[in-house]
C-alpha cells in the first residue's frame, strides 16, 4: 500500500506469534512500515522475516539494544513475555521510542507504573494491544451506550463477558501464556485483560468501587491462572454489575452483553470478529411482551459494521497519526490510552488480591 | 379443537394475568379442557370467564374450596401468588386433584415439602409451570449437551443467564410480585426461578455444591428483592459454574449461553420464545481461530425449531397425559417433575441464606 508521508517507522522487539499479525497490520495500515525487527537472536529475526516475507529494507537485529539504538525507528512494538515487559518498555521509552505494548500491560500497577512513567517523561506514546477497540463497531456500540436523547438504553445494569479458548495439552504444558516466570497472570492478565477493558469501557473508564474474585479459579501447578471468575460493582448513583469469565480450559468464546434499563446489546466475538472485513452486534431496545406474553413485540436487530481495514490495522493507524503527531507537529502523547491501559491493570490486580484474600470484596474507591 | 379421549378436565384456581394464558393453552391442547374457574368471588370468574371467551360449559366457582368439591375437575391450575400456594396446594392435592403449580413452588423448601407430600400421599401428579422445559427448542439443546460420542461440546464450563424485565412505577408500587405478604422471594421467587431452573436443567439436575449471592441486590422499601445475581457452583470431576441474573430494574433479556470444552450454545429468548411458532438457538461447536488469529473459523450455526403448539399448550398436554394415565390406566405420578421443583426450590433457598449471610457461600453437599 502507498504509504503517506507522515508515515512512522516501526519495529517489532520479540517474533512472538502475535507479532506476525502486527507485521501485516503494521503493512497494512497507510501512515506506517515496518522498519527493523529483533529477537533475542539474528538468525531468529531472520526466520521471522522469511516467513513473514518482510523487504529486504527491513533491518534485522540480534538483540533489543541494537534495534533501541536504530536511529530510524519512531515506535516499538512489543509482544514479548509480560514478564519483560518493564525492562524493555521503559528501555525503549527512555530512547524515545513510542511504545505500542501487547497486553497484559504488566504483571501488576508498580511495574505497569514505570512504563507509564517513562513514557511521560520521554515524551512518547504509549498504547496496549487491545485491538478490538479500534474496531468501528466498538464505537458504533459505544453511540448506543452514550445516548442521553429519548432513544437512551438507559443506566447500564449488568455486563456479561467471556475470553475462553479451548488450548491443547501441549499449550497447558509449554505455552509463555501459563509459564510462572513469563506470564504470571496466566488467563487473568491474556483473556480477563479484554474482559475487564470491555467492563470499563462500557461503564465510560469509571473505575468499580468493588472487585470479588468468585472461588472456581484454576490454576496449573505453577500456580498460574488458567480459568478464572469475577465480579465488578460499581455504586449508586449508576450501579452496575459486571461478570467476566475467562479461561483457558473451554470452548472459544468472546460473548459481551450489556444490559441497561431500555435496552440490550449482544456481540459474540468482541475480540476477534468471525470475519475481519465486517462485524456485527445484536442490539435490542424497547422490548415487551406481547398480549398473553406469547412472544416479544421486537427482535434483536442485527447492526452490521463493515471496517475497511482490520482492527489491528487500525490500531497501527491510529497509533502512527498519533505518533506522527507528536513527532511533526509537536502534539502531545494522548493520555487516554496510558490511562485505560493502567485502570483495566488496577482492576486485574484488584481481582489477583481478591483471590489471594480467599475471594474477599477488594474495594477501589480510594483509587 | 377436538378434544381425544383421555381429555383431562382442568379447573383455574386464581384469575390473576397469568391464568389467561393458561386458559388459552389449556383450550389448544388436544386432551385438555377447562372445566372450571375459581376466583375468591364470583364475579371475578365471571369477568374472566367473559374477557377470554369461556364457553358455557365451564363452572364458575365464587370460592377455592366450592371449586375443590367439584368431582369433575381432574386437574388444578395454580396461579396463585406464592404466600398461597402451601394452602392451596395441599387442599387440592387432599381433594386428589393433580396440581400444575405456577412458579416458584412455594416461599420455602419446607413449604414446598407439604405441598409434594400431599400430592405424593394423595397419588396425584405434581408440576410447576417452567413452560420453556416443554418446549422443543428445549430437548433438541438437552440433546447435543448430553451427546457422548466424538461430536461431545464436552463438559459444561460456565453458564451464564439472566432474567430481566423492565417494569413499570406502577409495577413497582403494587404488583403481587413485589408485596411482601404476597410474593415474598420477588425477583428470586418470579425471574431467578428460571435461571436457577435453566443451570439445573443444563447440569442434568445435579445440585451445585456451593450458591453465593453477590452483593448487588437491590430491594423495595419492604426489602423484596428486585434485583439479584448469585453464582452456582458444581465441584469436580464436572467443574461447572453458573452466574444467574435476574431484575425486574432491567431491560427484557433472557439469556442463556453455555459454555463447554468443546461447544457453546446460546439462547437470547429461551425463557418466552421471540415467537410462538418457532424457536431458535446458536450452536458453536469445535471454534478455533484461522491463521494470524484474523478470524473464526466457523461461525455460530443458528437452530431452528419449529413447535406446532406454543410451549404452555404443550406444558399442559404433557401434564395431562401424566394425569389421564394416572386417573386410567393406574400409573404412578411421574417424579421427575416434582425433583425439578424441588431443587429449584432448594437453590433458591441457598441464594437467600446467602443474602442472609452477607453473601457467604452457602454449602449444599449435604442435599
Amino acid at each position: 500500500m502507498a504509504k503517506q508521508p507522515e508515515t512512522v517507522r516501526f519495529a517489532i522487539m520479540g517474533c512472538a506469534d502475535i507479532a506476525r499479525k502486527l507485521a501485516r497490520a503494521i503493512a497494512l495500515a497507510p501512515n506506517a512500515t515496518l522498519s527493523a525487527v529483533a529477537s533475542r537472536s539474528l538468525q531468529k529475526a531472520q526466520t521471522f522475516a522469511a516467513q513473514n516475507a518482510l523487504p529486504d529494507t527491513v533491518s534485522l537485529y540480534g538483540s533489543y539494544h541494537e534495534l533501541l539504538d536504530d536511529p530510524s525507528v519512531d515506535a516499538v512494538y512489543l509482544p514479548l513475555p509480560t514478564s519483560l515487559h518493564v525492562q524493555w518498555a521503559v528501555a525503549a521509552a527512555s530512547r524515545r521510542k513510542h511504545v505500542l505494548l501487547e497486553k497484559p500491560g504488566a504483571l501488576n500497577t508498580a511495574d505497569l507504573d514505570r512504563i507509564l512513567e517513562a513514557c511521560e517523561s520521554n515524551g512518547v506514546q504509549f498504547m496496549d494491544g487491545s485491538m478490538w477497540l479500534h474496531h468501528p463497531r466498538t464505537s458504533h456500540m459505544h453511540q448506543l451506550l452514550s445516548l442521553s436523547h429519548s432513544g437512551s438504553i438507559g443506566n447500564i445494569q449488568f455486563i456479561h463477558s467471556t475470553s475462553t479458548m479451548h488450548t491443547t495439552p501441549g499449550f497447558l504444558e509449554s505455552n509463555i501464556r501459563v509459564k510462572a516466570e513469563l506470564d504470571a497472570l496466566g488467563a487473568l492478565g491474556d483473556l480477563a485483560w479484554y474482559c475487564i477493558g470491555a467492563s470499563l469501557w462500557a461503564k465510560s473508564y469509571q473505575l468499580p468501587a468493588t472487585v470479588i474474585a468468585l472461588p472456581d479459579v484454576t490454576r496449573n501447578a505453577a500456580g498460574v491462572i488458567l480459568s478464572i471468575t469475577a465480579s465488578l460493582h460499581w455504586d449508586q448513583p449508576n450501579q452496575t454489575e459486571a461478570i467476566i469469565h475467562c479461561s483457558f480450559l473451554s470452548h472459544t468464546s468472546m460473548d459481551l452483553a450489556i444490559s441497561a434499563s431500555n435496552g440490550s446489546l449482544h456481540v459474540k466475538d468482541f475480540i476477534i470478529p468471525f470475519r475481519e472485513d465486517i462485524a456485527s452486534f445484536d442490539f435490542t431496545f424497547g422490548a415487551k411482551f406481547v398480549d398473553l406474553h406469547i412472544g416479544w413485540n421486537v427482535k434483536p436487530e442485527q447492526v452490521n459494521v463493515p471496517n475497511l481495514l482490520p482492527q489491528e490495522a487500525l490500531m497501527v493507524q491510529h497509533f502512527a497519526t498519533l505518533v506522527a503527531g507528536i513527532r511533526d507537529c509537536a502534539s502531545s502523547p494522548d493520555n487516554k490510552w496510558p490511562e485505560i491501559t493502567r485502570k483495566t491493570q488496577v482492576v486485574v490486580d484488584a481481582v489477583n488480591k481478591s483471590l489471594d484474600l480467599g475471594c474477599k470484596p477488594v474495594f477501589l474507591w480510594n483509587e
